[in-house]
């Protein structure tokens, strides 16, 4: 059994996090951290878990975190994880942490989109938490950087077309919806349940923080520098990503040829899942699960391929994804924790 | 008072017909068909018009509705309303069409999308009723094809990129959501509650009818044929349909030039609300009303301007325009019977 | 023309004051005040009505309210309400009063649920605004008390019964569920979108302020002390209250009998409207209009009898009926302002 | 191992049997049936299964069930259930029924509530599938009774009451609230997703089919006939039903002994969970599992006691209570394959 500490438990992230770990086979939840929880017991924030857990809340703190736990999965904000992942790892630790601060490679992207960085030496070191295409390099790190959400579903999404080049990098169009889950547990009047429901609405258009995260994998699978159009919208459900991605063929290709390709690019991948000709991924179809589902469509009027791929963003967008990386990080089974189906209705 | 029938009105557009001209001043309903609920009273069918209205519905007779009405609306299906719209309007009478039946210039595109057509020289006299565009035309015509949701979003998002030449028009890629009613109140498995909820798909993708009814109208305003990347999705909610647009600006121009041009193009115009910078559409802003709203983004980046535009599917997307129509064929003041506000939330 | 200010402008009921408002015939909103968006156009706050109004909320301040209308509703919390109501009532103004600060006859029962009272004197003066029961009344009133949600459904749903004792006085349960915007627009993490979504729970069982304001009101028609069962619930939607009132029945009455008192009490009422034998209310039937529809049904195996009543919180048990309560007041015919039908689906 | 078939797996029950028992850790699914689907694949019937399971539904015959199983579930509705589960018995197979066939003791009150009984002998001999109440019963037994989902949230909710003689047992007022799974799957306009969302209503209002089965087993418990009011609602929600449970108190009883009670009645049950003084059971904090949740309340004003029990309709109230009968049949830890905890938000 491996020890695990969760800092930053008490939003959804973390919550999720607890519902995964406490049926996992391997593992241990030994510490759980929020400011804004300090003493109070689990089930008390999350009746959900009433009866399953005695644990209560600790302010973070490294000492105890450290003392109690192998491994750490950070669920703090970006900029917060930053001053205490350090020091976690210098005590020996291994790191999984689900903000955005150590997912790039360039300091100055991180710097222009976020903030200012005090750790970026940790950048070369952190590894992109996406196992589909860093499995390797993430068995033996100290720092998995978990992927965002929409970039999850975006870059899985193209991964095939890029590696392949069936496409004009610079013609990308991501449009990517959003359950609400995705904006966290903050209070805002924004998120009113009355603001919300019965509405649908595009918001940071052309200026989302997943932009250059997106665009940097994106670069790396095309072997040039990708400018992508990304816009994200808000779905009136709790849960899912659905993107529908467009890009400009460069070769002639069947839709047989394409999703053969897709098939053949994910064939070990039990978490990614394919669909056949005609059949389009719903978010209803991977609510509560770790799959990420794509569909494939080719236009021949437009010479588009359009790609529509769906995901949990609490799941695989998140907490499950981390719980991917935790169990190659140990050597444990990669779907340990995370084997669960779908929930529908 | 003119009188009005409405053919085919036991559908959600047929509701939403009786809705509104049941509170129109100029206007009495004096038969509503429906071959499933013949002989059933409005208030049966539609418990919401409890009180409210007498009538019960007859079978479709063209000698019943013209008999009894100045103006017909029909409501039917493509397909079944060019059989019963040639005689009715031989007999004198005019009528506001929501089918796709008199929709397009050019009979063999109708074909290719849809099916054989049998009074294709009525074609060329019907009015494309969107009043933005037509007005002129609509004063005088007996015959108005009311255009159909997806369309009245995207043309009225592109018509001032077009007319300006701003963008090229072979860029377009555009990304609509749709309420459930859009689907109609056919009984079909995929619109169980319980299928929708807490569900997001796209559908039909690259292969929606509305598809050659957008690029006719595009191609109008941009001067040449323009082919279109067109993607539906739905969203679960009753109402409401929100298309994010994207294309290529060709020259330079700054957020605030754009935003000066939509305003100036629509500025006569009642219906179209023009948004500030920074600020997007919802479509829980126009649920229950005849407004189109539109934001615009300019993306320096990409150099991809981003128009979202906003509808009720069952106001301004059907219902709404056609009383709008009504107004303009009859000449009363073109808010008549639908000036009303937003439900919100 | 009337001149209207509505004092606390800024929440779900204020919003709604002025969608109505907005579209009487017979009313000019002259003044709208928040502490919160002082100086914020209505537009910034409310984008559902862009392009509909110039003003600007101002502070709350007796004096301008008073110089620029004839007629003021307030929708201030309670408490806060009673601050302000005494001196625009000296100011010559008339009143409608959305809180709970005049719907009392005995101070004693406001100070045990809610707090001190500071002009209890008023109490005597105010009429409780509940026009089917107590429109002679208002008609010449300085002060209107409008009632609440929850008792609007219940109190209009059991009056023929205690009336006609036909029942128990004191078997009464009412079994209440409402759609979230009853909380109001205030920023509570139990009223984010994730934490409604999909929930369904009880509240303030027991306990909820509303049960002695009912209870007032079927004691007075009872002609006895009543104290009853009140449970609310929330239902994740918008709008709308949905109440299930279980009595016991003293004599014997079929179910016709039954429905035909109901039809006869409520005779002239254009804002109730009583069912047929077999079928009963639903929320979405009322959404967005000022109706109270009411269904009965007779079980003769328990000798209950259950009578559902369902009205939209924002317009009948807010909103619509201050409208009413105006039209009252100011003598327009009782519709004005309120006559739209519903929103459906 | 031991294999199981389902048959009549073609709707929500059926669906969920097969996600629970495709991680069971000790069952092989051998076969599926379904007259609908005859051919198809799991996954083309349901794309969640996509990747998981390569079984093809069957038509419904003993011989094919009965030659790959052991245990047989029969999902097919009351009175197409009696025809098959005799035959299944006799060729030696056990069953779990989750109609209403053989939950009846009397077959009178069967053949009044629903048709003629064909096979009235095994009602004898079939157990109330209820492990909380019947679990010794059912460890030997051939045949079990899964209860309906209403009269679990509702026997749960007032066994201890009743056991205890705390209440007066013709007092009972059930309001039941449930979402639409409820419904099943079935093709039908009032179960659309227009008809349905944004709705709430009563339906059966006295005459709903499971309130005999209620009855029932509440008379066991109270040791004399009751008769009850229940009342079931439609929330729009995918799953879950919520029951608020009136009674008078015979006896003084604070509200703390009244827990005390409960927690000591369900001490030994995994699967039930008493809620601490002032917390009251939402469904969304059992969704997807097989808890059934309870809070208590007594208001000293009426001597009522208030009663909120929750379940996941389809797990605890339909396919995890099931294979819950099935663990308990087979001698397996009773919570195989039903351990997993709330899909929060």
């Amino acid at each position: 059994m491996v020890r695990v500490a969760i800092i930053g438990a008490s939003g959804y992230t973390g919550q999720e996090l607890i519902r995964l770990l406490l049926r996992h086979p391997h593992v241990d939840i030994t510490a759980l951290t929020s400011r804004k929880f300090d003493g109070m017991s689990v089930s008390e924030v999350f009746p959900v878990f009433s009866g399953e857990m005695d644990l209560r809340f600790v302010p973070p703190s490294t000492g105890t975190v450290c003392d109690t736990s192998d491994v750490v999965f950070s669920a703090l904000p970006h900029k917060v994880a930053m001053d205490m992942v350090p020091e976690i790892l210098e005590r020996g630790k291994k790191v999984v942490d689900l903000s955005a601060d150590f997912r790039f490679n360039a300091p100055e992207v991180y710097e222009e989109w976020y903030c200012g960085h005090t750790c970026s030496k940790l950048l070369k070191e952190a590894v992109y938490g996406l196992p589909e295409l860093y499995r390797d390099q993430a068995r033996n790190a100290r720092l998995v950087a978990n992927p965002g959400c929409y970039p999850t579903s975006i870059i899985l999404g193209l991964a095939p077309l890029l590696k392949n080049k069936t496409i004009d990098p610079q013609s990308i169009v991501a449009d990517s919806k959003s359950g609400v889950s995705g904006a966290g547990r903050t209070v805002a009047m924004e998120h009113l349940f009355c603001e919300v429901d019965q509405g649908f609405k595009a918001y940071k258009i052309g200026q989302h923080r997943h932009t250059p995260e997106i665009e940097q994998e994106l670069s790396l699978l095309a072997g040039e520098e990708v400018v992508i159009s990304f816009t994200p919208h808000l779905i009136p459900v709790n849960r899912g990503i659905l993107s529908t991605i467009y890009s400009k063929a460069i070769k002639d290709i069947s839709q047989s040829e394409l999703i053969a390709a897709y098939t053949e690019f994910y064939e070990e991948e039990r978490f990614v899942r394919i669909y056949p000709p005609g059949l389009f991924p719903n978010i209803s179809y991977v609510k509560g699960t770790n799959f990420c589902d794509i569909g494939i469509q080719f236009d021949p009027r437009t010479k588009r391929i359009i790609v529509i791929s769906a995901i949990d963003n609490l799941v695989k967008g998140a907490s499950g994804q981390a719980v991917q990386n935790l169990n190659i990080l140990c050597g444990f089974p990669e779907g340990s924790g995370i084997e669960s189906l779908p929930i529908f209705p």
